[in-house]
């Protein structure tokens, strides 16, 4: 794949700069703000520009006026797809620095539109990189991080993200469905190991099962979790090795819609075979967990509330949390998080967490149990908080014994 | 999929916080560092700790030791796969910081762990968080910007590294078979739109059916490039839409293993059924110019005479770089970028990119020219240079007609 590279070589006939006019900011929006990355990766960025870049850029936010700057690679695509936006061309700006004999970087080119628009202050987003901001700072640009989200209306969704989440959570219920049918159709071999297709079911190969439906649902499925046993007490642990009959399967899967960018989320705890009596406990105590969760959840509740009330609920069935043999154990992760543009995002549900909740936020409903004598459990779905009680925008059904 | 929160009913015995000690390090390494990223995304992250780890979380290097805070969530983990660095609770920290009254986060944590080390001055990347940083010199602590490259071994592959490489290029070769198949077993129908098995074949039924043959050999390929016809003039343009014989199609893989984080990228040009005469010339000269680079890449040749001496091959047949009918036509980007733990890192081969090619370095070499009246044409291959003739990593065959 290319990168943009400034030919020296190159014939461009100067326009006007701002021969565009961007439509009109649809409220008051009087910061500056300026963001400098790939819409890829940054969802703030994504989000404000809709439309995805592989490599960094800039933004702008001027007075209300939204401006781009793109490189030669990219100038055609985005006046097609970032409608809103002024269109920059880089090159030009570049070229402008050069016949100065300055440097041609982004932190010349952000001074020269700064001073085009006769300010010197911009807000950047926490996450902007330090090293630009100091470039900036040493031109004399006063650079200050925003506290907080920097594009705070993504924490509340639209009718038309709720869709395009919905979607991406039907994704992740397509790879979940491929996951669990493998298991239900596999034999069990010696020393309970599954036999999928004559072959040994592993945690690679049913990641791989499952991974391939999401992708031909339209989705990308990074890291998918399938740990069996004793790895799905380490809740970050992707898996790996044979699966075996009549232990717990922890399955996770969060992938990101190919055309939207947007995510799914779904977690579910399965068994080939029988379930032991503890394994079976440990699963009704985690679903009733959830279900608890989901009777909380709704506008105006503190989230750390819900995460407590779930926190309780397993201490008083004898689900203690904290380091037995040396290791973290019971329930030792957050309830949920807010789901978007990116996997982890505001708000977060759990102790430590501030706020609450508010109608609008998508936001996952996963309490989970983890013990070295059983195995862990996780049961996760995805909630829209509205007013009353929340709406569970996951459909996938719940059952241990596959 | 869950994130990490802190319990503030959590148990937790308190342990020594150097109970482990680091391993001596290989060469002098006297410079403080620190990082705070995720190692999903941040390659320097992964290179340094050798872990894939989801969320952000803080690295540390002081006097030459190596330190890593992980959450509950990631400590089991991370005491197993990252060896080399000792494993901190960020939890410890957290109730150490409330216990003095004070915010738990990562700057009150980092402010601990300098202190522990007697120092107050570190060296960050050029991307490290700007609103942390504003944080930590809140706290009275020295954040000094790394010019140039943060962990500057990156660029020099180890053999084992190229054999990573190679194993993720590989990874794209076997999608680009999938795909070439498809073509090859395509049938012409009216209007030249190409059918496959029997239904429409688009850029997005064939990028599905080359990601999917990724996936399945161990790779993530996002963003899959399938342009025909105009659409390849537009080299970031992913492509949409029915796919036709007789014209210049685009495709342009470039997955990441899955298990060590490496790229692979390949692009190959070609034409279900017969190109034109001016679709062949301009292959011809595209495949020419990837010939020259490759005769020129070696270590000590500076990488803007590379790129010059294709472009100047590309205009003296004829072939010019600039502005047609208001849009960039020719070849207007960079010959070739360094590829790693990134898909697009240090070096850069561009007409502005600086500094001499050194030997361990993997780049690709990826030459195209487009212009609206014939379609893209770009061809890319993979070189490992050395002090003599660079090596092509990549085997994958060059055929226009398909």
């Amino acid at each position: 794949m290319q990168v943009t590279v400034y030919s020296a070589f190159n014939p461009i006939n100067f326009q006007s700069l701002h021969s565009r006019t961007a439509m009109a900011p649809s409220k008051a929006k009087t910061k500056n703000l300026l963001m400098v990355a790939d819409s890829e990766h940054d969802a703030n960025m994504l989000y404000t520009v809709g439309m995805f870049v592989p490599d960094p850029f800039i933004y702008l936010r001027l007075s209300g006026r939204e401006f781009i700057v793109m490189s030669d690679l990219e100038i055609d695509r985005a006046r097609k797809q970032a409608p809103r936006c002024q269109v920059l061309p880089l090159s030009d700006y570049y070229q402008n620095l050069r016949s100065k004999g300055k440097t041609p970087d982004f932190a010349g080119v952000i001074q020269l539109i700064l001073r085009e628009n006769k300010t010197s202050s911009v807000f950047v987003p926490n996450n902007f990189p330090f090293g630009l901001a100091t470039q900036l700072k040493n031109l004399g640009i006063s650079v200050k991080p925003e506290l907080g989200n920097f594009i705070p209306e993504r924490e509340i969704k639209t009718a038309d993200e709720v869709r395009k989440l919905t979607a991406a959570l039907r994704m992740a219920e397509i790879g979940m469905a491929a996951g669990i049918e493998a298991l239900k159709t596999s034999k069990v071999g010696k020393g309970n190991r599954l036999l999928h297709q004559n072959s040994p079911l592993t945690s690679e190969k049913l990641r791989s099962i499952i991974d391939t439906a999401v992708l031909q649902a339209g989705g990308f499925a990074a890291n998918t979790i399938v740990a069996g046993g004793r790895q799905g007490c380490d809740p970050h642990e992707r898996g790996y090795g044979p699966l075996r009959a009549n232990e717990l399967i922890i399955l996770d899967i969060f992938p990101r819609a190919q055309k939207t960018g947007y995510f799914g989320d779904i977690t579910r705890t399965v068994v080939k075979g029988r379930a032991t009596e503890a394994a079976r406990k440990l699963y009704d105590t985690v679903y009733a967990g959830q279900k608890l969760a989901f009777t909380l959840m709704r506008a105006n509740t503190p989230t750390a509330t819900v995460h407590e009330a779930v926190l309780s609920l397993f201490n008083k069935q004898g689900y203690k949390t904290g380091k037995i043999d040396g290791r973290m154990q019971g329930f030792f992760h957050g309830t949920g998080h807010g789901l978007g543009l990116e996997i982890h995002e505001s708000p977060r549900v759990g102790a430590t967490s501030t706020g609450v909740l508010k109608a609008g936020q998508v936001i996952t409903v996963e309490p989970g149990l983890y013990y070295s004598e059983i195995g862990g459990v996780r049961i996760e779905d995805v909630a829209l908080i509205t007013t009353g009680k929340s709406k569970n925008l996951t459909r996938f059904e719940k059952v241990l014994e596959v």
